[in-house]
């Protein structure tokens, strides 16, 4: 056995996993096609800088980053949002807007090595650049809900929770929170489903214990789960910026309603988002029984193209994974059989006129676009016919001694189990016809 | 202007450029499935020594190589055939042959700076794996005259030169030349075309300057551009092997006439490429004008499985990279207008009423697989038509305020410049019989 393997947590994809992968991109790509969005791409390594800019210093430690040979400090890229506002920075003044663009590409990262994470996978990643009102909000979330339907999901199987950092930032203002502060606390939100009351724990260590009331008020909030409840607590506040955000929340809710997608959405504002730059409205796609991780997660973030050092445009965007994604369409058996059947197989005799005369025919249907297999090596009829048969072909050509000799070859149909002879010079209208 | 910028040597593909991308893409997809060839992929970090094995400690030199935070030895990909026997090895009992494999891929070559070759370029490859006889080649030859076909490319555009690394090393050993003599031949055959005389300078360093008998012989049948050739000059040396070789290249050539493809092909032992791995037939795709590089370039390697440490298998394959590719593209016209148009532009009046209703047809008809696209914001009828007629689109659906309140909106068709109402609840039909 040879020393060579994979790198640990790195994927391979022989011809039936990249069936499956090839599935997923090509609905996604034609969904965002259908919504107008471009494909973009990049390359998979970039400065390692751009990754320090956005997320600081400590992002290194997760990054498949290195020194190249001309001395640059560079990584394999983690995500695309950097690389997509570089791209869309550089070219700020030669963009229509809005810019929709989409890309699907594979990210790394340096993790250590758990069930379900690999260092390796690939995303859908979508934004819109250049609009600041919720109409991007409305088309993404759009574009997110029929990026999951197209491969049969229905709100049965999953959901989209709706949450908004400007708004916990205008309520933790308003409780009298100062900016240290307000991020402690959104940073025991994000923690809180998963941790429970612990979630605290890391505002206390630099604030002291929380105030009950605070932390009534906190857990009150995150609960919340409707427009109505938003509104019943913060009417009270009489907070302007407050109200002015619910009027925002109505207009979102009211697109996605028109959209025929309230059945998607959930008002959450339990989700945060882990990430520091988001700006307003963020929204995680989770499957209804909560058994897998997020399937996609997105938001605004306004603040990323001045924080990297080009001109301020205001920005949404999303990604879908492939890992937690596929896992999803296997549970709920959308994964379809995805047989890779030939059009025609050409079953041929023993002699070099019936193979030449195959050839041809081969290269020719080919050519016009089927799909067409045969053995590279002589065989047995038989064994020719129960290949084309495993294979699953609908047509078996036959190239026989005497047909060929006469200028024709058999045309049989598998699946009617009929046969007929045709000339070998209309070859392909023949075939083209038994279909 | 911020200092983030894509790497030396690196391509970023803003949406036109992945337009192109795509096209090529799509095609060779397509017409590899069409000759019943799997796609494959795989990580495009590897382990070093996957490279060194195969090339030798010098290769190093040339790659985007890097110690991981494992203290792996670890480098980006500079080419599949590794990869690719990786894969196959590891599976090689499982595996249904032979085993028709592509892929298409990104690779990485940390290469001086000059024109026209960058750090990182696509491939596509296949290989056939578990063949010993011609059928291989003239599978893949045939894979890659229609590969480049399917773009509309004739024999005035290109054409492939087919060599044999075994005949050469049968020649040079009937000749009277041991291995290592017929090494340093074969470079400078490799090297003939581009230096001339000088080609020989190496092989002088070693063993002396080249007899000028034998330097005679090599120029000779270096510039062999048929069969005939061939057997006028290694009849006479009465060699089994040869004799056998013969009839090799007699089956080669005969398949690829039946195959149609004669006017492709040209005998030409002016090939025998740099790469030390192939075993037999070799071939190189240019354009006739002879104006750009090597489009394409393959051969048989029945020993690399072997040398990498598996059990071996007979291999052939070969690769198209996308650079020179897309140039022969653009320098003959066949590059089409990748115009990015969608079916349906949607023009909303001013109210909640309008943008509510076309909000929703939108998404069902996004849903349903049309492309359809709409201004975000509210803007002016005019502009949205003269954005309409700028999109390309076919079918303009107009939501007025009157239209909307009756329950019907406007279809028009842009070419026809014709217009008639329909209902709202009918609008996905209403479009599909529009076009």
């Amino acid at each position: 056995m040879s020393a060579f393997q994979t790198l640990p947590g790195f994927r391979e994809f022989y011809p039936e996993e990249l069936l499956r992968r090839n599935y997923l991109f090509r609905l996604w790509r034609q969904t965002a096609v259908n919504f107008g969005f471009s494909e973009y791409d990049a390359p998979v390594l970039e400065a390692l800088e751009l990754y320090k800019a956005k997320s600081g210093d400590e992002i290194e430690a997760q990054l498949f980053s290195f020194t190249d040979k001309g001395g640059r400090a560079v990584t394999l890229r983690p995500e695309m949002t950097p690389t997509v506002c570089r791209l869309v920075g550089a070219k700020a003044n030669a963009l229509k807007r809005p810019i929709k663009w989409f890309s699907i590409g594979e990210f790394y990262r340096y993790e250590r090595m758990q069930r379900g994470r690999g260092r390796c996978f690939f995303q859908f990643n979508a934004d819109i650049f250049g609009e600041p009102g919720v109409e991007a909000e409305s088309e993404l979330i759009g574009l997110l809900v029929q990026n999951l339907c197209a491969f049969g999901l229905t709100e049965a199987d999953f959901f989209v929770r709706l949450s908004d950092r400007d708004l916990w930032v205008y309520y933790l203002s308003a409780l009298g929170l100062d900016e240290p502060r307000i991020k402690a606390v959104l940073t025991a939100v994000d923690r809180y489903e998963k941790h429970g009351e612990a979630a605290f724990k890391a505002y206390a260590e630099v604030f002291g214990e929380i105030p009950a009331e605070l932390k009534t008020r906190v857990v009150e909030f995150l609960g919340v789960k409707s427009l109505d409840g938003l509104e019943a607590i913060l009417a009270a506040l009489g907070d302007e910026r407050i109200v002015a955000r619910l009027g925002e929340w109505r207009k979102l809710l009211g697109n996605l309603e028109a959209m025929g997608l309230s059945r998607f959405v959930q008002v959450d504002l339990g989700v945060v988002r882990g990430l520091a730059y988001y700006t307003g409205f963020v929204f995680e796609a989770f499957d209804r029984k909560g058994e897998l991780r997020a399937i996609a997660g997105g938001g605004r973030y306004n603040d990323l193209l001045g924080k990297l050092g080009y001109a301020d445009m205001p920005a949404v965007g999303f990604a879908i994974g492939d890992m937690t994604f596929a896992l999803l369409l296997e549970q709920r058996g959308l994964m379809p059989p995805l047989l890779s059947a030939p059009d025609v197989y050409c079953v041929i005799g023993d002699g070099e006129a019936e193979r030449h005369a195959a050839l041809g025919a081969i290269q020719s249907l080919r050519a016009s676009g089927l799909r067409v297999e045969y053995s590279l090596k002589p065989l047995a009829f038989g064994k020719q016919f129960r290949a084309a048969t495993d294979a699953g072909a609908r047509i078996a050509l036959i190239f026989g001694g005497d047909e060929v000799a006469r200028g024709v070859l058999k045309l049989r149909d598998l699946n009617e189990r009929s046969e007929r002879e045709v000339p070998l010079a209309a070859v392909i209208e023949s075939v083209r016809s038994a279909f």
